[in-house]
């Protein structure tokens, strides 16, 4: 007998069809939720939709935005000449926090991965090459390849660079190698192979 | 500039309230929302609504159920005799699942913490000195407190077994002892205290 009432199996299962939540942590995240006032669950439940409702992709770099361009590729601040490749939104965020890009971003919303069956049509890489035929595609002089250094963003490297050559842009990858903080003694093969080979003049 | 849009950084806001979801936590979840399909995030959405419109407190045990009385309390084959005391709804899944128990439970939603300034009024401690002062009350045999071996647990032990004792009802507590599959060297000296202490014979 399962003597979890339906409503609260309900949301125990819609907690746990969020990434990286399981059984046990959907369980305690629902009966978290018991416990909450009645306005703060409302609350939550409106956020939710309305993600859906107000949310969509920017027209230019395919971000998630509120308008029809995001913020950033409508920002006069922001530099046309170079624009960072990423793979998911989240990244955008991760390099605005860094404070040191200035340039646009264009984000693919995947990554190829032929094992798990996607391929160059399945992300936004059609939008990025109208991008670059369109009017302020003249201005782009780097692409920024900032995928993850895995085995699906080295093939996706791969096939962007080929795909870009023709159109004489610069293109170029973030740096791999020791992170800050990190002790030498600690990092992989081929991170450190990778670290000596992009060393810099001090 | 917070790049983030209002409505995400609500929903992201929203994940982060729960319990043990920190902001990054948090982004991945709301990020994980924005790919869903509509329908999804719909039930999602209502599911929790649900939790606040249909869950309610059973009025024996204070379980929480849809009914005006839970399923292990209206059920005829669980024993009246004996009532199993816990902190929360999730220790009555806890121990459903071992199948061991057919007696009846008791939710306090909560244990006596003074640093948390929760007191024996702040927990359902009334409901169940009600209930064994009720119409069944008399066919009750033996409370079991299952409450975890924490300083609160035993504070909250105390308290119930001297307020109960005048009652003449058997009290006992769960063991303490040493996890199954886990090994002797690893634990902790208390634990292996009352392990030695509740020894039984075999």
């Amino acid at each position: 007998m399962n003597n979890n009432t339906d409503v609260l199996e309900n949301l125990i299962e819609e907690f746990s069809k969020l990434p990286q939540i399981g059984r046990k942590t959907a369980q305690r995240l629902a009966m978290h939720i018991t416990r909450r006032p009645k306005e703060d669950v409302e609350k939550f439940s409106r956020a939710l939709l309305e993600i859906k409702d107000k949310l969509r992709f920017c027209n230019v770099c395919c971000n998630i935005t509120e308008y029809e361009i995001c913020r950033i590729c409508d920002s006069p601040k922001r530099s046309n000449n170079v624009i960072c490749i990423v793979e998911e939104p989240q990244d955008v965020l991760a390099i605005e926090k860094t404070n040191e890009f200035k340039g646009k971003y264009h984000v693919l919303h995947g990554i190829i991965s032929p094992l798990d069956g996607i391929g160059p049509n399945d992300i936004k890489i059609s939008e990025l090459l109208r991008r670059l035929g369109g009017e302020s595609g003249s201005e782009v002089e780097e692409l920024i390849l900032a995928l993850n250094p895995t085995v699906e963003g080295e093939t996706t490297i791969l096939y962007l660079s080929r795909l870009i050559k023709p159109l004489d842009i610069k293109i170029t990858r973030i740096a791999r190698g020791i992170p800050i903080g990190s002790d030498l003694e600690f990092a992989d093969e081929v991170t450190l192979a990778k670290a000596l080979e992009g060393r810099v003049v001090v």
